[in-house]
């Protein structure tokens, strides 16, 4: 292989940032298991601020923020209702089984964006059956192609919740590109949910962690449920150093991320792949070809790395570390 | 209300039979938590002859021996891969999670009938998910009307679950009507499982039990389940001597109920109802009409019970205490 | 072998009585899922009354009524404070972990009687720890020898389980023992407790069956799990039919039952096995001995039948069916 | 409070050297999830290689890397046979249970250190009981006071878990200690073992992170476990690269933490505290006191930290960052 490593496997690839590994070799850390680490702290105040939540609770992955959520919304036996293709589903492997003892209800989501009334339509009552427990939604949606929730549907499935008297949770790993690609504050969009998941470490570029937010309460649990899961760290300011610097410069360089993901899936489109040019919203694109695996193999070998998935999908996810020289190299690949 | 009750809810709402009562009155029995039931050990012996298993296990209910299955099939975190709509799933309350640690993976089943290849696809094995650990099978399939399926389907699944390495459960609740539907003896179906449900109290007409088949290995593993899920019952040679009853006259009475459940569908459909004659195969008719419960309220305060299932869908079930008499007092309340 | 087998394994090896047989035979049933089978409904209604609780629930076994108690007094990841030797713990197999993802908790019980105070100890609030989520009580405690817990002892640890705002559940499967040693009513052991779970298989006599009762809430609570258990039976107004007979006709036995055990403790005693006499205080000996299970098959071989516990310990256990003659074999078997 | 602040409540409690962030401010990462942080990959290699097992893996704590052995070791339903006041019990909340479905066996452990005896006789295989499914110890083990368990002590564990086929972990957390107090190598203990948990983050002084060893194929199989509790972290190359200079630099430094130990353990002593000199192995020290609270709160407001355990116990952890200044400091303290 000739010519620079171009890797759109995933936006969880980018190494940290110098700014990051300065403010990680200055930060100022204590013993986070006794909560006496105040760059932890100040980067849980800061996502709580930012998205309008009373608290935050720092972990080492989204996964543990997500499955965290779920243990603490839900009873054993329930059912958690969340779009097909969910990661809490997908990519969180059974950990909602085995940890929460709960079961996913899907609801039909073309696109990634449920409709409202499905999710109403999903809920059981029966004594016969598995009672709902909560709600999940994700935006945006990984899956789906990294698609958009529209605010009125987060408002519509908010208002399912309330009226049913169930806990609604955002698997928020990519809201910021949601945030980005809608020209809204972060809040609009969490402000629907009784707790998010938010990613520091995939476009925000971060190297470890998620932030969980929700209310005092909410948070109270979690932190029980955290420590269950191993997720208790010691001086993990460290990584918040970084992650603070993310939160706070991350969001700023994701609508760029966007317009060269929307570059590359034309040039795929023109190249003969089989793009929903519709999904490519955010930072990600999805192709349907048939051989992915031997595609994507052949790219490889020509330094432009991509996400065989599910077969026949081949994903490309844009990240800050790829530039307008290095979306460039990739274009030619692929139209060679 | 005058006139007689039919009830239509389920084939579960037998009562027993004089000739299960004087076996019952009868029975010659032990203490089962010790092995020392004789009435439970020939049924268990008898059941897994006319099946082809090397061994059998009582247990109280349908869903105790599907769970079990479930949990000496698969490790915590693997995925279950089963036909849409699935007993194991719809009505088993969550247990396949609670209990083994485990989630559903579905793959299409129009009229219940899965295809194979669709269950191939359906099979995990990348690091970065859950991995697939079983499949399960439902036959007849009752959320879907009580469908068969058809035999080269079974094998095509088994060719399937042999080459990848997974084993293969039958939840068998109604095999006995699948086998009677198509003429073909039990084991022409069981052959091609790992292991099966066997429930007694449904169409067969016990009062309670169900039996779950396999090798001795398998029902040695079952057993530590069985006890932990509190199904180790003690003098249950009362309950077996009704169940071999059930077991041996049982089948032959099917048939009828087949040919009812057709009569019904007809009239139902003449009367105006949304019935899919298609899926009327065995004992059973799901109609589709808006308001469902009442409109079963209604024909309840006329003596004709049905179920209101999924908010528009009604279930119809034929059984053995239905005589030609009473089903026709239920077609002359569905055409008034 | 020659002369009668003497079953003294346990006090769940009896037979139904042939007015238990009546009962069964002549049982008004319906389908229990649906709440229907008006035979259970007295049986729960009769248990409930004779403990003085709101409601009761019936299901197949012991094991079930106290893991379903369980699993509606606790939340994930809490403990379980139980005596140690607790049957919860000792021979329901980890249940507790596996469907509730509790552990337990044990406190010091010599012959079986655990201090309040010990209670109160064990007792975890640091968020370092696990949470105490319930506290378990056994009388009469099985492993201890069948030892009754004293009625004060009892309004202790309520005081504790109060003051704590813990619940508090008894493993009352032998509670009628115990009420019956102490010439007391059941209800004044009864009412100290948040629910309890009496068992109409062992000491009582009837062939297969628990009764779990608490408040109107908790039963409701405790039908989900007893579902997902796989312990909701049809027709089990079979079941309840002789458990009726039990619950009215089996506590008024006891008394018997007890001095034949205390006369077959001194007659081991006397034999010059170690037998602590002060536990003896119900239907229970257990003799302390090297190469327990070498003596219990000697004893077989003569129809005397023990169980073999623990590598050195044998238990013996009196039930209905033992009678003066059948003691006094097994005194002559046991002084050869 | 004037004076320093001396943090003995744990060695948990140290900030990372100026060479610990050095190297995390230079550290070359990857994306670990995709096993692709060469840092990572390093810092497993060196730990597998130092204690002689094939392979290891990088986790958040030692939580995560204790749970996660328990589960590749065990299946639902077993028993993990361990010391009593075992960590993996006492301060992993009810994990092994939720997580794994498994309870615990305690066998009895005088200073911390049981009886090979003890742990045969621990184990069970009656089917009416929960079967055992590992063995795992702890060295040191902290409740006890950081006592050491002899190697001899070891190798008859280990020869019970070979005779009867159980796996056998190390709750190694701070097994550098054990190694250091008794002048062997860390493979001198580690090589009992199937697997080992090893933190960096207690007595070696990193900010983050624990170590599993075990074969290939049992790494393999706890890959899958970790990602599901959400200890899969992207660029953890950044705490590995200080994780390797505490497992390079930390273990000479424990000899002078064991000696400060035993000095101040001398000094409780005269000052009239109850302190078993015997327990005084390696960096802790045990007080047991009347009103530990109280005691403790005196302290701190002069600056001395200790931790209240237990109601009645006080504890005290020397680590690299307690000079022979800050020693004579806390002695001052306690001493006035």
């Amino acid at each position: 292989m000739t010519g620079p490593r171009i890797d759109l496997r995933s936006d969880t690839v980018t190494t940290p940032t110098e700014r990051m590994r300065r403010a990680m070799h200055e930060a100022v850390v204590g013993d986070d298991v006794y909560a006496e680490d105040p760059t932890v702290s100040e980067l849980q105040r800061e996502a709580a601020d930012l998205l309008g939540f009373e608290a935050g609770l720092f972990m080492p992955s989204g996964t543990m923020t997500n499955q965290v959520a779920i243990a603490v919304h839900t009873q054993r036996g329930q059912e958690v209702i969340c779009p097909e293709g969910s990661h809490i589903y997908e990519w969180e492997l059974g950990m909602m089984a085995t940890f929460s003892g709960v079961v996913p209800r899907f609801v039909p989501a073309p696109r990634g964006v449920p409709d409202p009334d499905d999710v109403r339509r999903a809920i059981r009552r029966s004594i016969h059956q598995s009672p709902s427990g909560m709600i999940s939604l994700e935006d945006t949606h990984n899956k789906a192609g990294g698609t958009v929730l529209p605010l009125e549907v987060l408002a519509g499935v908010r208002d399912v919740a309330e009226q049913e008297g169930l806990p609604l949770h955002l698997d928020g790993a990519r809201m910021m590109n949601a945030a980005a690609a809608q020209g809204v504050r972060p809040s609009d969009i969490a402000r629907h949910f009784h707790s998010v998941s938010l990613c520091l470490s995939k476009g925000l570029g971060a190297p470890v962690g998620s932030v969980l937010l929700g209310s005092r309460d909410f948070i109270g649990a979690a932190h029980r449920y955290r420590k269950m899961m191993g997720g208790g760290m010691r001086q993990a300011g460290i990584l918040a150093a970084a992650g603070l610097i993310a939160l706070r410069e991350g969001p700023a360089l994701l609508q760029e991320d966007h317009r060269r993901a929307r570059e590359l899936a034309v040039t795929l489109k023109e190249a003969g792949y089989d793009v929903d040019l519709e999904t490519v919203q955010t930072n990600m694109i999805y192709a349907t070809l048939p051989d992915a695996q031997t595609r994507v193999n052949a790219w490889a070998a020509r330094g432009l790395l991509a996400s065989a998935l599910d077969h026949d999908r081949v994903r490309f996810v844009l990240h800050h570390q790829i530039t307008d020289d290095l979306l460039a190299h990739a274009q030619d690949i692929i139209r060679s």
